[in-house]
């Protein structure tokens, strides 16, 4: 086929030999005779599947089965902004949340729709358009939890540092979970929709330390509580099977690639290669994240220089001539954005700084 | 591939030609240089899949798009059973429900959960196992909605008639969602995970008349509002996109049978000739369902006599090496389970009657 270079900010690009796995999956699983879109949940061969993605993910991340579960979910990021007010910010708690970008808006909007106490918003970078990462608050030290999103998709920072806190952690981190080593040790609970680097849509995978598990609220909808996916290692009704599978292929491909921290050097590689393109062009192109220790190794979020403005469109013109697609940047920030999650190859990124130069060459 | 006869109760068989188109999808969408996986769930290529799936689940139903609208949903029918609670049972208000089997009973449990009103049992089978459909029932001419479930996939009834009233009624079709000719213009709302008749796990659908959807509740989390898939075409965040492509492959597939009335006269003729057999054999086999005119089209339970219950196992095996594989019953009513939905193929009902008669012969 005709491959293209996938620059989309997600569903996005996943390792070639994942989808030539995943195929052959979907016309046998192994040698069961059956279709992973067929077979029951409740078979062995299904079972073996399930486990062993779970087992793969803690082993990436360094974490034990007996501090640490992992579930799996449905409905993306934005279930589980409900989810986590429904199960932790119960009558008269306090949670706490910094806002760096339009989905840490959303968790706490949701927060404040859905808990029975009260979301706090403590830090926010909505000052300067979320251009950067706010990392000066201070956390409520009865807060139940403090929610971070470590990586904002849409504006193009990352955090990476952990912040230190003696309040549960819980991490939205959809967009680069998996893609940089963390401490991941440090938090209670982590979610991430797979669709970025672990998977397709349909799964949202989240990992939680099982004392933290223990204390959520029992007043909630069975199929919205995390203690039903704990108890019945999600398995308490159908799971997303299909994109379990991908998940434990993409786990497994990382385990291939060394672990998290090949991943994270290739990924440096990456985006290092592309923000020093930019800052070199500085004359025509202009990364929006000008906080350069936040900028995203995931997302490369970039505009022209307000005089070359109107070139936009030819600009995603001819990068989709040379197959380079999904540059448009989101709605809200406008301008450009490159999407290099795990599997995206180097060579796509060469390609496009080769054109990122041609471009400004011709026309600035 | 060395193919079996698989009856699993769901996720269950599916046609092939939709396996292999879509293998085909994991591997290139179109020519669009991109796995279906892949794709953005915001590219022209994938709003084709969605839109056009949507369009042939509701020409399938003879619905109009003037007044039905098809949602994909995630969580299976588990989270429907919240949701519907959340968005239509409010405070003062009266839902009632019949109970037919164990999912029925469930979505009871979860709307006294969960409603702010009253959920009512207004009939239940469980006085005779659920062995039959109570269709001897008042509903309250002000109850919110009446819920019923159309096919018990556990206990292997179904309910052929529609049940005349002048509340909104709401159905779980499960496990018969396009399998039988119904009035779909008496539903107000119609749920169904897609892991029987339409598709693989990780999708929900739901067709829903426009008048009732207006009429949910906007005190919900964002992401359980029946009203956010709607007035967002099921576009609200990253939907499970592969599942969707499945589920239009599936739609194209009946339409290509000859439609609903074509399906349907398949089923009968599979089921027909299962349920004669077991007749037949009746000093050895019980069907568990006495109710003749109840008896499932989609799950055929049936036990050994018993005087001869200790051959269960034997039974199990003896099935499994002939590639009949997954019909052990469900573990609250034990006995076996052919689970025969749409794509089940007639030469494998032929396969089981066979070794029924051949078992029968040389035990009984």
């Amino acid at each position: 086929m005709n491959r293209i270079y996938n620059f989309s900010a997600g569903p996005a690009i996943l390792p070639e030999p994942v989808l030539e796995e995943a195929a052959k999956g979907v016309l046998e699983l192994g040698g069961s005779g059956m279709s992973i879109l067929e077979i029951s949940h409740r078979s062995k061969e299904y079972e073996k599947v399930h486990f062993e993605a779970q087992e793969r993910l803690l082993r990436i991340m360094g974490l034990s089965a007996d501090e640490y579960a992992v579930l799996f979910l449905q409905g993306g990021a934005s279930m589980q902004f409900a989810m986590v007010a429904m199960n932790y910010l119960g009558e008269g708690d306090i949670a706490d949340y910094v806002n760096a970008g339009e989905w840490g808006t959303k968790a706490i909007k949701e927060a404040k729709k859905v808990g029975l106490g009260t979301a706090r918003e403590i830090a926010s970078s909505a000052d300067r358009n979320f251009s950067y990462i706010p990392k000066k608050f201070t956390v409520d030290p009865n807060a139940r939890y403090l929610h971070i999103t470590t990586n904002n998709t849409i504006e193009g920072t990352e955090w990476f540092d952990t912040p230190k806190t003696s309040v549960p952690l819980i991490s939205d981190m959809s967009s680069d979970f998996l893609a940089v080593q963390r401490d991941f040790g440090s938090f209670s609970l982590i979610y991430a929709g797979a669709q970025k680097n672990i998977g397709p849509s349909g799964v949202t995978v989240a990992v939680a330390r099982k004392s933290f598990l223990a204390q959520a609220s029992d007043n909630v909808p069975t199929i919205l509580s995390y203690k039903t996916y704990w108890e019945k290692d999600s398995l308490y009704n159908t799971p997303p099977c299909f994109a379990i599978f991908v998940v434990g292929l993409v786990a497994k491909w990382i385990e291939e690639q060394g672990g998290l921290a090949a991943v994270e050097r290739k990924n440096k590689e990456k985006a290092g290669l592309l923000y020093h393109t930019l800052d070199e062009l500085s004359g025509f192109y202009m990364p929006t994240v000008t906080a350069k220790e936040d900028r995203s190794l995931m997302n490369v979020t970039f505009r022209l220089q307000p005089r070359y403005e109107e070139l936009e469109k030819e600009f995603l013109a001819g990068a989709k001539e040379r197959k380079l697609d999904g540059l448009k940047g989101h709605r809200s920030v406008g301008g450009f954005r490159a999407s290099i999650y795990n599997a995206f190859p180097i060579e796509g990124v060469r390609e496009l700084t080769q054109y990122l130069r041609e471009f400004a060459g011709t026309k600035g």
